[in-house]
């Protein structure tokens, strides 16, 4: 089969790669038939994440039919339409017994595209199929349902949940990008008062209006102090970081309210200078996380009646063997727009050709 | 009447001072019979609490009797003895109506000591009588009662309750000053698997297994890898930072499991560094905060039945007139072995002659 | 001035009564400008409720403005518009500072309307007036403001936080009377998959999808069997009693899920059949509660940016003096279809003579 | 081999049966070392609980060592020395993502002696290995641990957790058989300010002293006005049933606080009245529940630690061959004193013959 090969830094190919067969009693294989492109797929092209050795297929996040279960698999059968989580969960272990599937200490965590191979290929081998993939109703797109592999549980879980956003607040989302846009769309699950969106790209405050930031702001524009004017100089209730710099997470401990909550979604390279001096007598609450996707289920089920406006974060639809073309497209948001692109494979016309991007 | 006063940086004396006297319908007047002397005391006589102005008499933490009371006073009596809390709580403010008083909107707050004249004294004023004041139980001494007005609250809200100790945690507590001590006291109401203290000095880790440490480290010794080490390479459930410096937070947050809570109680004077590079996936959470003394009732119940083994905290015992003395001892710990000293005034025996401090 | 006074049972007039003023210090006097009558108000002049003496204006409802404070008011001024709640708070007894205002120990608790009189008035005395008045923002109308006096609150903090809807859940509302509709339409701040109301009247039914409900119910066209069929077999995530008999509570119980919440809102005069033969094993959680109002800050804020549909509750408007034709509709919703009747004072035009109703 | 096998109603006896061996690849063989016998046994012998077939072996509680897995088995190796926990988990299903165990719907839940072969035989099959057994700290004796496999986690969940024992708390137990006896104990855990128990038994009320009980009181003798005068007339925080008749269920709502929390523990043949005339406006909470056996891990830490108090629910010990015998002893409570009859194999000395009850 055809996958696309991380082949060392700066390096990669749609390329043949050996089809995937089962492995383990509790494997699944699966046809991919949805994929999408992550910003870590990025880094992990730059090199950055040093554990993802050449010759790896990389992807975490599709929609596709099962084609193989291993013989200890009970929950999916062969024929089954699915989603693959972003995180594989060994289901044993003291961390997913407690729904902390991220924090995996069985042999699961973030496997695919990153220690095995991962969902950008026309197949892919994933483990411990029962915990680790959704069936997936007929009521939800492949389109929706591939949003909710990674991104939608990652805003949703370490913002929203992590920020414990409830009915009345005032939330800041600092970054709209992919991540900050499944935040905003997410707060609005809890009914805060108003949901301000923070980021310098104009297009990306636009998409943020649409899935329901109530105020936008650039961020060159004292962010700090229209929060301080909407909140009666108190701050914000709940402020998610999604951008991952220094200097954006440092903006959130200033935009907080004295008991406010402060979570972490973006991905850091450096560290934050944390000003307990002036946070110390504060009450305020920092939380980090990777995605359990404990929350799929639920998100599904919102999907499915249409009240997760998800459609608004996709801009650019390729077929799946176009995928360099795609990753091009992705990596230069600021030029093409992109938020998130979704490729197709050729068995199911999720991207039929009257809508594939043409450059 | 007699009481210590702040006279500026470094300029302190038992003088005379004028009688406090009620001035708002909800204020009440206390005599005080037992009196301590808290670290952030040695904080202000420094200078380095600008808004306490010179003329100010110091302390926030007494026991004593109500001696007048104002018109819209209901909840305590003349004659009643009365436990004060370090917060006073105007009780009506959007924070005091969900219990968080220390953030109190409506003039309250940490006012003793700071914005008004303190507890250092003979007699003290104390606003929002109905939502500052605890009626002492028979049962509770003095001595007893005198440290529930802030150290108490402080290692238990800040520290136990926010880092939500649960039983079978592995709790870390960084520093065992008088914070720290009540933090590692109070924590084992919540029947911890183990807690590790972590201090330099011998004494107080002595005290601090007194007190229901199980394991004790000298900070120098490598705490990371002890709990590790206890832990399986996981670490701590719950980490509580009682000493405010930004090497100890930053310890701190190398010491906690993925998933764990590292809970602020120092008071710290310069920003940390907060190494998200490595602690964005990891799940934890920050907490900081100033005691509300919402848990107030609930240690007195605890007190009453003989469950806070405080008594370990008071090293020295001194008549209130020789408080210069007293705070000459408490601020050289190193030397005198003081954590906490407790003085009494002449009207209950609180300090029997017998027990009074000689030098 | 006039007033709406229970003269005991079944007799009740609109009627000279002596002007109200600040009796404490914490006392607000407060001009009646908008005001609701509610299904309790019916049981008093039934004279179900024998602590209300003779004597009583009754209601307990209302918007207007203070007129005169008391000497210790601090949290509103005369010639403020607030919101009347139903529910008085000392603010300062155990409960009140747990925000259990309903079960208030220091005098407050239901008072108006019941212990003192009420609000069907052109003047009320309002006591605890920080803790009992809410200032209102200017977006929010007269009429929408007078149900977040009880209704709302009440559906909302007694039916969906106590039952913990959450994002995904599917809850079933039994009874759309206007308590059971403020449940189903504040459920909806939680994102829940599905509504479902049972009731017996079609016109009940009709509102009910309109404030959010997805699916309605003939109480007699097995419900049980329809959330049954919606839930794969499983039951409701929770389930809210809005009606106050014995049959429909144990409907209740036989429409949840295992570990699902059953929150009982309905005033209740008869025992109920708890089948614990058949629930001790299916980790059910049951509810009762009175409105706290502690939620009513959230609310108005809700109500303020326009997230709260509570206009479709008022179903009829009369000028304050034709309060008695006002209670005869209320009381034949059958034949009216009344759901809440507003009467407005002659101060602000808040029931202009273009939309009286006119019988 | 030889096991104790139920016969039908009223009949049964330790007799040969086949060896149990693998049958899924999940599934594992365990030696039984030491086992117990729970009242529910003693309800299937009598017939009351219709879905046990005559041929089946008893039992649901014990500790041993595992002799064999099945080819998906992890978490446990042959040679290990294992907890079987009565509750048997597919770790798939939705409940038991979420922690529910005892509502399984992927094929377990309580499954030993009652729907396959259980515990009470030299071997016995343990289907779900990876999420049903608990490898065995060697600090924790197979006596304690035994203990673990039912009623500490029941009383612990179902009682201690669902109620919501919290510092300071007044916790009312009314039962003080064993499971009442594991609520007593583990309630502990959480630093009540007093536990009151409540039974007919004296020695049951004597071994609650001892396993943590502040208060006892013969059920008989006004446990309502008890608990009332002990708080002030309010009524306990938390109040556990534990005797599972309506009587007692129906005392216990008489005995909780405003705000205050029912659990019940208790296993129910009958309904209760539940009095909602009177319970509607009090703010209480009532659960139910099936142990799930999620808080075993944390238990078993406690035990290791020396922190549960369990060696005083055994009162008889015997080798596993008179088993009969141990029946009669524990059906007849009154008679010999029986709280928890524990049986030892004949491969590690956990019953010496110096300890074995001599009748």
């Amino acid at each position: 089969m055809k996958g696309f090969v991380f082949q060392g830094p700066g390096r990669s190919a749609w390329q043949d790669v050996q089809d995937p067969d089962v492995q383990d009693p509790t494997d699944a294989v699966v046809r991919v038939d949805t994929v999408t492109i992550c910003g870590t797929d990025l880094h992990v092209l730059k090199g950055d994440v040093p554990e993802v050795r050449p010759g790896t297929v990389l992807g975490h996040e599709a929609v596709g039919e099962v084609v193989e279960i291993g013989a200890d698999v009970r929950a999916v059968q062969p024929g089954e339409r699915v989603l693959i989580s972003c995180i594989s969960a060994c289901g044993r272990c003291r961390f997913c017994r407690e729904g902390m599937y991220g924090q995996c200490l069985g042999g699961g965590g973030w496997l695919l595209g990153r220690h095995i191979d991962g969902t950008q290929a026309e197949y892919v081998r994933v483990p411990f199929a029962d915990t680790s993939l959704h069936p997936l109703p007929a009521s939800v797109t492949d389109r929706e349902a591939v949003l909710l592999a990674d991104i939608l549980p990652t805003g949703y879980e370490v913002g929203v949940l992590a920020g414990r956003v409830a009915p009345g607040d005032t939330v800041a989302v600092v970054g709209a990008g992919p991540v900050g846009l499944a935040a905003i769309a997410t707060s609005r699950l809890f009914a805060p008062e108003r949901v301000v969106a923070v980021d310098v790209a104009p297009t990306r405050l636009e998409t943020a209006r649409k899935l329901g930031a109530d105020v936008v702001c650039d961020a060159r524009e004292e962010p700090e102090q229209l929060v301080a004017d909407l909140t009666g100089d108190l701050g914000a209730d709940v402020v998610i970081e999604a951008v991952g710099l220094p200097e954006t997470f440092e903006l959130c401990t200033r935009m907080v309210r004295p008991g406010g909550r402060i979570a972490n979604v973006g991905v850091h390279g450096r560290p934050a200078t944390l000003h307990l001096e002036e946070l110390w007598a504060r009450n305020i609450t920092v939380t980090t996380g990777l995605v359990d996707t404990r929350s799929t289920p639920t998100l599904l089920k919102m999907a499915a009646t249409g009240r997760l406006p998800t459609g608004q974060l996709i801009t650019h639809l390729f077929p799946l063997e176009r995928i360099e073309e795609a990753y091009e497209v992705f990596a230069h948001p600021a030029e093409t727009g992109a938020i998130k692109v979704v490729l197709g494979g050729p068995h199911r016309e999720v991207v039929p050709a009257s809508e594939v991007y043409e450059g």
